[in-house]
């Protein structure tokens, strides 16, 4: 959190530029770590701050509030959001840094909605409050090859087995823009207001329209994120097009080469859902089709892939 | 394992260049994973090796094995060691890569110690056999202040009580060999055929030289192995001087800034010890003293480090 500059920056700008929304406010930060959103809050004139966390962290965080003399203004509470005893019945303003890779992936985004239904006033904000997926196709044949090809011959045996494997194995990665052969699309927005931690699995169609005569060895997806709330609105990207972030690209390797031609469309369907097995983990399939009228490059199939 | 050339290369050629060695012996693969080293012994001649490992790699390990037409000549097991069922009482060679980062953290050692004294023969080979500690001093005034300094104004705050914290954590990384600034000094090696489990906590004096006029901020470890069974002696190093090892070197930051001139020596004393709370933790504490006769520039201190 504190080291990755776009995360950190839109966090403290959408509270250090809105004095006026938590100007004597309750504040509760969900999933608070070192503390730096309480402490964000505290500066921008919060009557108080809970920050709750499971981890020893707040053992960490108690000491740094103290050596920044904000004991006063902050209470940092370990354990789980739904057990904690607040020291208040209800809340102005929910802070929270909740995301994880793909928006959802070991997200603490269900705990938020905890915290909002149990304990944010009916008129409260919640910082930030609306996350959108992005989706778009990429051409990545040099590191396909390199990641999925390696198995093919591993000090002279047939790995194929781990290839599969390798597959199924979303990848976490900084993708080049330049490597980007679609326009994005969104494929959902959260409202932090109104999402129900049931729509956090989704079914839903896509539709990629290509830009340029090149090939599409895998999907990538995104997430940005909108303070809305803000004065003037805030918002940051995770994707390709812009600034690094610690949540980088998640790439999907497509079991074709689609070879694509510009103003063609790849379109599909994208799922996620938590894991039977383990709720922790997430099963994502992407179904994807190339509509052409070339039938030499007709392409259709379905990727099952899990973060884990 | 697989991607790391200097070791995958280092236990290949040892296992290749000594069929005499593995022709018709029963091989025991500690730690098996993918069984890459499994399949090594059967190219050079192995009767039958059996892997061993806790993970459910093993299932993949399995149809790598099968794909590759040995199935007949592996046995592969999955659980500890000490509870499998071994198809043979006895075996003639144990191979094993079990090394961890500072050699010992989470590393398999022990586990490879209780297979070789239960079921080693007598005049078995054990595939390293030896492993030695090495240190040195380097100067890293611009890293330290990147990963220490840090602390001192996060956004604003003082978050001095995680610099304490980033201090006790060593950290894995790969240091430049002209970041070097002493000659380096072995600590410890430890003899495989012999070598008992508690040895593996120690506590030993060091002495390094210093071989220019600079700064010393931290102290390294690294750790070579060598293969000394092989006809002709196979050694690879995880240090400075040489190429990348996924190992990296271990980097202790000192509390000093050490002001020193060459032929002048910095001694003390390296403790390590699995930790009390966590079997599986390191506890590491270095004392150090720069022996000078300048006595503006004495300096001596004791740094407790946490392995987790």
């Amino acid at each position: 959190m504190l080291k990755d500059e776009v995360r950190t920056k839109s966090y403290r700008d959408s509270i250090y530029q809105n004095g006026h929304l938590f100007k004597d406010k309750v504040v509760l930060d969900v999933g608070c770590g070192t503390a730096i959103l309480s402490m964000f809050a505290v500066k921008a004139g919060a009557k108080h701050v809970i920050g709750v966390d499971m981890s020893t962290i707040i053992d960490k965080a108690k000491e740094i509030v103290e050596r920044n003399g904000m004991t006063s203004k902050i209470t940092l509470l370990q354990g789980k959001m739904e057990e904690v005893k607040l020291p208040f019945d209800k809340v102005d303003i929910i802070i929270s840094e909740w995301m994880g890779y793909f928006l959802l992936y070991e997200s603490m985004l269900d705990t938020v909605l905890y915290a909002r239904d149990t304990y944010l006033n009916k008129d409260g904000l919640i910082f930030p409050d609306k996350a959108t997926i992005f989706m778009a196709g990429i051409e990545d044949g040099e590191y396909k090859e390199e990641k999925i090809g390696f198995w093919d011959n591993v000090w002279g045996f047939d790995y194929t087995p781990l290839k599969e494997t390798a597959m199924t194995e979303p990848l976490v990665d900084t993708v080049d823009i330049k490597a980007v052969v679609t326009d994005p699309t969104s494929v959902i927005t959260f409202d932090l207001y109104t999402v129900k931690a049931e729509d956090l699995a989704f079914r839903l169609p896509y539709t990629l329209k290509v830009r340029r005569p090149d090939f599409v060895h895998a999907l990538i997806a995104w997430f940005d994120i909108e303070f809305s709330a803000c004065h003037k609105p805030i918002r940051f990207s995770t994707g390709p097009h812009t600034k690094y972030t610690h949540w980088k690209q998640t790439v999907f390797y497509l079991k074709d080469v689609l070879t694509v031609e510009e103003g063609e469309t790849i379109t599909g369907v994208i799922e996620n859902k938590p894991s039977e097995k383990n709720h922790r983990d997430l099963d994502i399939s992407i179904s994807y089709k190339l509509e052409t009228d070339d039938m030499h490059r007709q392409a259709s199939g379905n990727g099952a892939y899990k973060m884990c």
